[in-house]
């Protein structure tokens, strides 16, 4: 494959380059003689080549980079100086700015003239002659609906253009792109000039791997960076040990909770048989709730200061499904009494309503647990998405069986206890 | 607000109407007086009026529907017929075609004449004169690159347009725009009409929809339809009770699983101090390999073929991690008993090395579990994103309580068990 794209034409080559899902233009270029790779490089979008510079590894970048043309060499390395998850990083410098006394047919003409190097010819801004600064931005479907003798900054509603900075998060530049409709965001420094723009094609890539982090982080892991199929097991396994081991190590508070609690359970082990049943409960629930509040804190549907709008709300729906679940509960025991499947022994009615209270307790707690964790995680400045199910089910479970041998203690006292 | 929006001229009012990220249109459009919100709704987008159609209640959606003139009603009707995350749902009805032996120069002509009223303009559809079956799809771009004597068939290279069925998932189509970074792809019938197109900016509300379904779903529960604030207090405890009971009775599974190893409880009480710990890994395990599998499915990174790839993967990623906790597992009972901090009894080695085998095995038999069981749901017709972390930990907690207790009839029969 690199032996036939070094043969190739240099625009057929670099067409398939920067073919849309071709993800391994890094690896075709890293293997090409040098000349003939600065070549190709040198022809493509900045955004793409921006995007391969980034995966080369550090000697065939730093080899490459040489052979550029200054200006070229210069962008690559302005756009890879941003921070890896900003609008700097992902932006495109190849975009079409006009002056504001130009008109409409000048403007056609020039879109016609330079398009075919452009990401996009249909987000078009309108800079001041003087200052460059951006004065508006409108569609090329507004300038084609036009009359060819107004002038540009005549065009459209005036509104002022909705932009960001190069350092705001991809995520910030997807929600409004999302909210407002748009084709592209321009990219703006503190006096208003046009760095570059990121379109909507980038942003898509960005949203879907940011939900792909957010389910992975969910799941109790690292976020990966490549496929599943593509990372090394060396890889795989550093990123799924952290958090398990941390989880390991904060789960061995329930083995000191046991303990502490080993005079009760020599007494009555009968309630040993409802711990699984009672701590998973209090994990489900937990995690119902994280789910619902992750995802819309990341949707921007909650801001940190509405937490206790969530609290307020997660108590009672905690409460409800948690008496449910106690009823259940009680229900089980009783049957299982009655119906003589199993003998919990003379005070299995005190039994019974010690894993029903329980229950109704623990899913309030996990409820509330997994509803505030994403906020406090915000709150400390940490990412909202490290709040994983198996976080919040951990975290219930320690004090899960200190609520178990609470409950069992005022039920139980003066009787089995 | 209703009734500023009664007095308002029409087209202001259905510009607030259309305001991208105003999702309360239906709302006002239910209080308006029937006439004036007929006229409104005339005057909207196609696919925004059926999105508000279809969030109407019964009642106003079928007296306004009697309202709206016969072209208008059939077009709604029409969107309205096919399944709800469809293609044939989401895509608008108002896109630009043109006849193939047309000149670019007209091409122009026409776009600006009727680009107004139309949802696109940089999408365009060159279809057959005779039987309008649809032949290219170009861009405006292309369009207005192309020299105004050409005829339109010969703009663009001669590709085979990418389509999508009208019962095609709104996800497939979301993959097709942002693998090829299309402005839209357009919806045809069987003899290759089109029915209409599906933008990009619909295509990335799907996106941001379906994300958050899996998430929600994920979390051990079904998917809301509304931001977590609108939803009302029956609804949330509908969408979350009937996994969370369902998980319960699930999990009363453990409680008859300790009720068969009484025996063994009584016998060896030190056993269930590491239930929860135990349990807790493999679940925490299982979230991590279903959190990736769930992900790479939805991405079409992976087919349901391909579940030997990972089970092949994720068997020795199970074992490694399982061998880590079970490492730290052994010194935990080990540094215990050596400082005095707790006492397992005379036979405090054995029960380390059950703990550890048992930790070893149950974290590679929750990796495996976690990664296969979307596989599974896949393969039985059922959505794999079902398989949230409450359902694997659920899986795993029974069958983790039946491997800890044959590890531990293994290592301590004859000395006390």
């Amino acid at each position: 494959m690199p032996s036939v794209l070094e043969a190739m034409p240099l625009d057929r080559g670099t067409d398939i380059l920067e073919q849309p899902g071709f993800d391994r233009a890094q690896e075709l270029i890293g293997r090409l003689p040098l000349d003939r790779a600065a070549d190709f490089v040198g022809a493509m979008s900045a955004d793409r080549r921006a995007d391969i510079f980034r995966r080369l590894s550090d000697p065939i970048r730093s080899r490459l980079s040489a052979r550029l043309d200054e200006p070229i060499r210069a962008s690559v390395q302005q756009l890879l100086a941003y921070p890896p998850t900003s609008a700097g990083r992902i932006m495109t410098t190849e975009f079409i700015s006009m002056p504001a006394d130009w008109t409409v047919e000048r403007a056609l003409q020039h879109i016609r003239a330079v398009g075919g190097t452009r990401e996009t010819v249909y987000a078009l801004y309108i800079v001041d002659p003087g200052t460059q600064q951006l004065r508006r931005a409108i569609s090329l479907r507004q300038l084609i609906l036009s009359d060819y003798d107004a002038l540009v900054i005549e065009v459209g509603p005036p509104r002022k253009p909705i932009t960001v900075s190069p350092l705001s998060d991809r995520e910030e530049v997807a929600r409004l792109i999302s909210r407002y409709d748009l084709i592209a965001v321009p990219v703006v420094d503190d006096s208003r000039r046009v760095l570059g723009i990121v379109t909507v094609d980038d942003i898509i890539d960005a949203i879907v791997q940011e939900s792909t982090e957010d389910v992975q982080k969910f799941g109790g892991m690292e976020a990966l960076e490549e496929p599943y199929l593509h990372i090394r097991f060396g890889t795989m396994i550093k990123k799924r040990a952290g958090w398990l081991c941390a989880l390991f190590l904060s789960e061995m508070l329930t083995a000191s909770a046991m303990q502490s609690f080993q005079g009760e359970l020599e007494k009555a082990l009968v309630l040993t048989l409802f711990i699984p049943l009672i701590m998973s409960s209090g994990g489900n629930s937990g995690s119902q709730a994280t789910s619902l509040v992750i995802r819309a804190l990341a949707l921007r549907e909650l801001q940190v200061a509405d937490w206790w709008r969530i609290a307020v709300r997660e108590l009672p729906t905690g409460a409800t499904l948690g008496t449910i679940l106690g009823v259940i509960g009680l229900i089980r025991i009783t049957a299982w009494q009655l119906l003589g499947f199993y003998d919990y022994g003379p005070h299995w009615k005190l039994i019974a309503a010690t894993v029903g209270a329980t229950l109704a307790g623990i899913v309030t707690f996990g409820s509330l647990t997994g509803s505030m964790l994403p906020f406090i995680l915000k709150g400390l400045g940490l990412d909202p998405a490290s709040a994983s199910a198996p976080f919040v089910a951990t975290l219930v479970d320690v004090t899960g069986l200190v609520i178990y041998f609470s409950v069992a203690y005022v039920f139980l006292s003066g009787t089995i206890l």
